[in-house]
């Protein structure tokens, strides 16, 4: 789906995911916010099988390991082809590989990525790919996490879900990604809703006083206590970065 | 699905999700390795829907947040409710919420959750749930990143992908479990297969050279070389955790 622009004009956000599975996608990207966002043409997704690109009558994808070991790898030239033939239809879009070895994934990176045209995913599965695909194709290492998935769709997914809510049009209230967790460097305050009390524990009194100002100290006090305690590192590169803690607060 | 047996008398790892999406499930978890885990009965998933919790003529799941602002706030009367009913059914699973406040979670993380029954997962939406119900069922809080997601969701499929390929009989070679990143503490080494040479880029000497004490110790330094390049923060860790690089090496 070439570039289908949106109704205020805007070309549509990318994704290319280049995987062993297209038949996973969208999968849980079709519902709700991400799904209706797709359905308006805010975004758009496209797969590529990897499998087509295979070679010998078997379309083998992956071969043994040099040097030896578990598993399968997933073979430079067949994974070229493939990058080639997604470049040819969208050469504008950043080549990203999703890999436990990649640099983590961080809100900034996701703001990042949603500003530009869209991303080309690359899906490993196996043992891993082979490395001169990722050199030779210029491919960007991301992490989700420090933990080892099954494959890469998953976390291809991920990263598509942080990127598309960012997009303009999709969140229904803009204000809501101000307040959340990173935005403004910190770990989002605690939320309550009605009833006011439940099994005997009551919202706490100054966010039912009607008092804004008492609010939103109270919010950033709570959310800054809540980063201190349960993720220092993050206040370490906050105050490194300099930000005011008062500019989203 | 009460703990189906597995083939060989193990009960089967349990899943619950308790999410406003059943239908997103089992998604891309139900294909490749944690489908055909899922079809041999080595784990079970059962999804809760939230929305049949709901409370009024509409089921009503969220209310707006106490002290203002956007967006909506799940309640933890529902939460609770559906939590109860899920422990009912499976009263040996820990209960855990997906969100971007959580502990990250990490590869040992997984160990532990996968060396467990199971895991009852809830999955948020909208702003996020009531805090109250966080600490009155003593959910533990797990976050898969510093990124926000559109929901609970994909984070729940990837904590239960991290979790299940961990299982025993889902991975043909357990062998596979030992080389990955951050198994060793590090992040994995290149790999390479055939061809031995593709566009100019040749595979490096010592892995074709069929010496497999030379192969160990290139894909260690090469291990280690990545890990101070790219994420130094786990080699500290590491060396505060006084782990023996020899172990697995």
């Amino acid at each position: 789906m070439p570039h289908m622009p949106t109704s205020d004009g805007r070309p549509a956000w990318r994704a290319q995911i280049l995987t062993l599975f297209p038949e996973m996608f969208p999968g849980p990207l079709g519902y709700s916010l991400t799904g209706q966002a797709l359905d308006a043409g805010i975004w758009s997704l496209q797969c590529v099988a990897l499998r087509q690109f295979g070679i010998g009558r078997h379309l083998a994808v992956d071969d043994r390991p040099a040097g030896g070991g578990a598993g399968m790898v997933m073979r430079a030239d067949v994974l070229a082809a493939a990058i080639d033939e997604a470049r040819r239809q969208a050469p504008d879009l950043p080549g990203i590989v999703l890999s436990p070895r990649g640099e983590p994934l961080r809100q900034e990176t996701a703001r990042e990525l949603a500003a530009g045209p869209g991303v080309m995913l690359l899906a490993g599965r196996f043992e891993g790919i082979d490395q001169r695909v990722i050199e030779g194709r210029h491919l960007r290492e991301i992490s989700i996490g420090d933990f080892v998935l099954s494959g890469g769709e998953l976390a291809a997914m991920v990263l598509m879900d942080a990127c598309v809510r960012l997009l303009p049009g999709v969140l229904g209230a803009p204000d809501s990604l101000v307040h959340e967790s990173f935005e403004t460097g910190l770990l989002e305050y605690p939320q309550y809703t009605k009833p006011r009390e439940w099994e005997g524990r009551a919202i706490p009194e100054v966010l039912v006083s009607g008092d804004h100002g008492k609010v939103d100290a109270w919010r950033r006090r709570a959310a800054e206590a809540l980063t201190r305690e349960r993720r220092p590192d993050l206040l370490k590169s906050l105050s490194m970065a300099k930000v005011d803690p008062e500019k989203n607060g």
